[in-house]
């Protein structure tokens, strides 16, 4: 088709690993039992002896993920055109390496700056801990990433996605205050991000 | 005026002490030495024998500050209509105790589900680290909090004007993208918050 | 006697929030599930599908509070003549804000040197984590304040509480030898802090 | 003798090592620059090119140090009759093993409840972090221990002495109202604390 | 060909970004000022204002890198029959993520139990903090993987050369009582380990 | 007999308290309740109305410790030429008090520097977080050490045993290949490994 229209989120997340841990480590290993049914800050760990070489591993898929290591990777795929649009993550510093492609990426500080770079195969760029940042593919073929944090559980919040696609939502005016426009403005954004039903 | 018009921002606030240190603290008291030439992560210490009471104390403005305390303090005030637009600290959790007046609260979770309640004088909220959260005195009358923070420097990150007022700026078509909006309604916001000049 | 007698302790304790959690969040919340008979470093959480805005919100007196966010806040009252006597926040630095009235407050760090300061409404103080503080309220009229914590649990050890009125008592011999005072009048210290039976 | 004079503080402190910092390292070592006029939270480093054995070895006394650590290590003697009184280290736990003779020891609740134990050669006992705590000689024969803690820079904070031996003065009226005792006392006891000149 | 000569480091490693920095942040960057006089646990700051994006980029070589921010990347070639031969990490844990090729991977535990798994491209293994590792490509094309850091700096440690290969050398009685074999096998394998001159 | 044979191992450990906890604390204690079914990072917490004194007491054995406190403390003692092979603790640093006899010490740094330094009764030596060390007894009679940790669990990885007497098996050609020997060397120094039955 002819149009132009922005072409939102064309971008696919595999979280291979959620490794995880932020506080130290007390032993060796601490592989999350996701089926217990008592909650922590972070997980309960399996039995040793139940544990395998495949609670390490991941095949492109998430897997159970290792509790208590402090760190996670993903992969990122971005179609032409694709973005991933304006976000943070509240827990982790975020590295990537470009696997192919080339993508705009750029981060903000608490100052209003805008720090961005171009990056092509084989390049790296960080984002600081907590700061909103964005990476887009303006080039012509598909674009991916490995992402690695410094968390176990990096938490993502995407501002459009959250703004204005919350349940139950964060009232017009408050937006329309916000961001400086009116409330119509408001609503319509609003149906572009209806939370799945 | 006749205006309707949001009052955005009409809000002050003083940052008593930004007493600060997050790292655990290796000695009783380094006091920020502001005016070192050397950069560390936090600040530098003074001289002990220069240390007063002096350095704790704050009359209702920014002070030097403590540093490595782990702590801070400020107190906010919003005009009737007044908001606190959608912001992160990346380094902080909050919790508000409110002074005088009401206020209308809440935060995003990454689940993207908003928690939000209403508070008037004495009440107590609490905003979870590096979350985007809001306040918005809906009252006739002036309000005001205290706001604590598990940081000396927790970082503000208000979500308007870091995407549609940073320098350089964000691309027009990102933000059109991100927000599922035309150019036209970005360029329209961007106006809203030029930076200073 | 006609009585100027020291007036202890008339202070109120408000803990609004017991928000909480020192080592790393790795989850937005953790509201903690003190119906748990299972006890962690901290506390389990609650069931996220459970959890409402309700949980990060007190009107005046203590709430289950939020479990991993690292930080507490408590409102403090002092009767005329009222002290808040010497003690320490094992877990803790504390920033104060003067609500009403006035105070003298001080610090003594482990230099044995005093550090102290008259505070009137408005004001902010510093006490840094550990070590021995306290406030009197020398005005006329009743004072109170506004205390923040780095912690969720700060832990309070009031020191003539704890060293003359623990269960089982310290020997007298002890503190007559630490105090350099006579066994006699360890013994009528001891008659005024009388575990409550 | 017939002197039931209390027998103070017949104790000798010999600080090893403070080897040192709580914060993670960065770096294999971080051997501390005690002549460097920079201040920070815990100390700079020495240049990597000029360090030794010796400066991560102690032959009895105090040494340098190495920054970064994260752990000390003390010996402190007692004679019969001595008294490691009532204190606190605000910066870590503490644990002693004997090295000869005998000890009463105990530490405090912040709910005022006593854990004590009587101790001997080769016994082990834990104080926990920030918490007040004592050890008492009660035998006829001298008594030793190596103390460690888990901060590079515990803090000692001696309750007697910083309260009533510190410069400038604790008022009178605060102590005799802390302790439920005459002004009179007060200034007996601060007597038997005069600072050093 | 016949020769069945072990191929020992037949890798390359890049360092891509030795992002860094483990105590938590105090600001929202902290760029590594390599050429400061200053030594400190990690290193100092820039002056802000001098700060670029490209401090934030690499494209394939060790680059200043990011102090603060807790996080590091490298890239790892490995031949044919390419051995990374058993070390340790001793201030992270590794996660890698396989770019091309295969390889045979493994840790062991502190109970001494080898955790070893065979990966291809796409697959995904973690290593736990400070546990002896290895990767071994046994096939018949070059394999490469990223590997993503929870530390700046988490440096590293090759068993084989640090034993028998430091400056000065370890005690040839001490190697072979460690590895229960003769002095002679010992100077054998230290031949191998020949500091470069 | 009259070999000068080396004497592997003739060393003692008494773990006297694994303390313990190196995440913040949240509580005054969190004594380890080794009875539970429930596995977290470090260990769940007893009921406070069942904590006692011995709890925090060891005479000469392991006892079930100390959770949260973040520091352990165990005696070693070397027969004479009694060796404690390389190995690292991947989660403390250690220092060591020698109580009697003469030790040979030494540690690794990453740049595979030997640092090492002859220690007699009363000396102190630190080992740095995760790095290689070893301490040989060359006297004639025997000795020992206190050792303390800044961690609850700081793990011991014996280099020789977890690479040559691991279950299963570390394959001979990948210790070949890192040692730069024949399998037949390796095949022979793990019949000297073999895993207890």
């Amino acid at each position: 088709m002819a149009s132009p229209t922005p072409t939102l989120l064309l971008l696919t997340f595999f979280f291979f690993i959620s490794a995880s841990a932020d506080p130290d480590m007390l032993q060796d290993l601490c592989v999350a039992d996701l089926s217990s049914g008592i909650k922590v800050n972070g997980f309960p760990c399996k039995d040793a002896a139940s544990v395998t070489s495949l609670d390490f591993f991941s095949q492109g898929l998430a897997n159970p993920g290792l509790n208590t290591l402090g760190v996670s990777l993903s992969r990122i795929d971005y179609a032409p055109g694709g973005l991933n649009p304006p976000h943070t993550h509240p827990r982790a510093t975020e590295v990537v390496f470009v696997l192919e492609g080339t993508l705009d990426v750029g981060f903000l500080t608490t100052a209003n700056r805008l720090i961005s770079q171009s990056l092509k195969k084989g390049d790296v760029f960080a984002f600081p801990k907590g700061l909103v940042h964005f990476q887009k593919n303006n080039g012509k073929v598909p674009a991916s990433v490995i992402a690695a944090f410094n968390s176990q559980l990096p938490g993502t919040q995407s501002l459009g996605a959250t703004l204005f696609g919350s349940t139950p939502p964060v009232p017009d005016n408050i937006l329309a205050q916000a961001f400086q426009t009116s409330p119509g403005t408001v609503k319509h954004i609003k149906t572009k991000f209806q939370p799945k039903k």
